[in-house]
């Protein structure tokens, strides 16, 4: 059932690191670096998320640690956050929240790819995540406002 | 923004209701037991998550034992598991992911309320999850299959 006019995998990939730069550029003025995603694998503690679903089903996800958490929320809100709170927890979320309208605008241009639910964030010092064993992984590793952190982006074509 | 034809927080917590039922009765031959969502909330160690993008904007998340966890799996799958790993939570993110597509077929009678993502599983000893702050939520404690979980429905109307 693999609809032709979806974008492909390295497409996707393509248009979130042009996300990346769009958001970062316009919400921090900063120019992201990307970095191998193999370093930042070890970077948690926490993990904004967002659902995606239509024409591909998905999510997309940053994993950071709350330090760089609370750097996002303090440069987006132009205050100092030393830990996790609520506040820094709806800043990364409006953050990926961002990023995924910007990879579906850049991802659209055959029709609208996918819908975008509201962000969930999950933080603590020991969880997992999982992804269905039948879906595709992009994993990006970025480094900007000093920090690193992964962005990673499960799709699954015809779910 | 609000759509009048989007159904009520109220209609959406009943119809998560009958969701529950008819994925547990045609899954587990079950009648699952309502109870009060206070009972539930201190059973953790394993989240499934799904979000919801369309006229509402959501995600619907069971937060059960990882206990519990590996008794839905075995359940559905016709085996026994001591440990939660990809097999249990391929199967606790299916479990979700019918739920929601039973919402979404009880909601859905004024036009598609929601596209559905695929499910991210969260598991570990020390996690917290944080929905933004001006969306709404509906709690439901479930006692079936000899464990606890909770279902937990966030919506945002006009996100």
């Amino acid at each position: 059932m693999t609809n032709l006019l979806n974008p492909t995998i390295p497409e996707l990939k393509n248009n979130l690191k042009y996300a990346l730069g769009e958001v970062f550029e316009t919400t921090f003025s900063e120019h992201p670096e990307i970095v191998q995603s193999e370093e930042t694998e070890t970077v948690k503690g926490l993990s904004a998320i967002v659902g995606l679903g239509g024409n591909i089903s998905g999510y997309l996800a940053l994993h950071m640690t709350p330090e760089g958490a609370c750097k996002i929320a303090g440069n987006m809100l132009g205050m100092l956050y030393a830990q996790v709170d609520d506040i820094v927890c709806d800043a990364v979320g409006e953050l990926v929240n961002m990023l995924a309208g910007s990879l579906k605008r850049y991802s659209s241009k055959n029709g609208e790819l996918f819908k975008i639910s509201i962000p969930t964030i999950v933080w603590g010092n020991d969880y997992y995540t999982h992804a269905p064993k039948d879906a595709e992984q992009i994993l990006i590793g970025v480094k900007s406002l000093s920090s690193l952190f992964t962005m990673q982006l499960v799709v699954s074509m015809n779910y």
